[in-house]
């Protein structure tokens, strides 16, 4: 009974993707390995844009005129467009029946991920392990490591060899 | 083409199961959420056996008589045949085509598990969140913590909502 329940009903699966190669790798995986082939399954595309700079650094933010932080939007802007027709090519290739939907995001990527997957009741969470870049990994832990911890799905985490 | 291949080539997923509830349902998610129908796939089961008392404490090994260790080891092949008991009830439910091959290993879990998965060049792990006890966990570290940062293959943790 558990097992016709798991197969048959919807299954809405999130996949973080960002400007890395290991995300679109994580949502190769993910449309090769998951039950994506299914019509029922909805695909989640979640890109967490950067935080602007007068919020991640509040004190500061005097230092920035109008100028910089517009280009800075711009620039956040440009990057989803490409993530996004980086990601459109990936599933492109898989054919999937999938229902894909795009979730842009703004804020801290850890925070963000967890909320949304939280809000949409997700049944999986994938993602790259290395998302969001090496300093701030070093400073603030693994994304990866702290969803893991703090998502009541499963957490599926994909690493590019 | 890389679509292609990721579908029809056989996959090897290991899911490491023991006596807790969490272990079960990671199985079931993997037989309900990975291409586990797919008779070019195997589900490899990797129990790992309690280390035996003398290989844990080696300077305290005197203090346990040759009775007390075997009457562990004993317990711990009754462990093996119940947890392997409960994982064949779980894969009956699910009906899988994939071929299923069981491992015993022994030793620390978080080594036999990456070393398995290395050996088997598994593509996929599967496993809960929490096993092997909260005291070691708490001591040692969680045991998917350390398996998803050393396997090179993508890792699913599950936890039992």
């Amino acid at each position: 009974m558990e097992a016709e329940n798991m197969r048959s009903r919807e299954h809405k699966i999130v996949v973080a993707v960002d400007e890395s190669e290991e995300s679109m790798h994580a949502l190769s995986w993910c449309l090769g390995n998951l039950s994506s082939q299914n019509a029922n399954n909805t695909l989640v595309l979640l890109y967490v844009k950067p935080q602007p700079v007068h919020s991640t650094f509040d004190a500061a933010a005097y230092m920035f005129s109008n100028d910089v932080v517009g280009s800075m939007e711009k620039h956040g802007t440009k990057m989803v467009n490409s993530v996004m027709q980086r990601a459109e090519a990936v599933y492109r290739n898989f054919q999937t029946n999938a229902h894909i939907v795009r979730v842009v995001g703004k804020g801290d990527p850890k925070n963000v991920i967890c909320n949304t997957v939280e809000k949409l009741k997700a049944d999986t969470l994938v993602m790259g392990s290395h998302g969001y870049g090496f300093f701030k990994r070093t400073l603030l832990g693994s994304v990866s490591d702290y969803c893991a911890k703090h998502v009541d799905c499963p957490v599926v985490i994909v690493k590019k060899s």
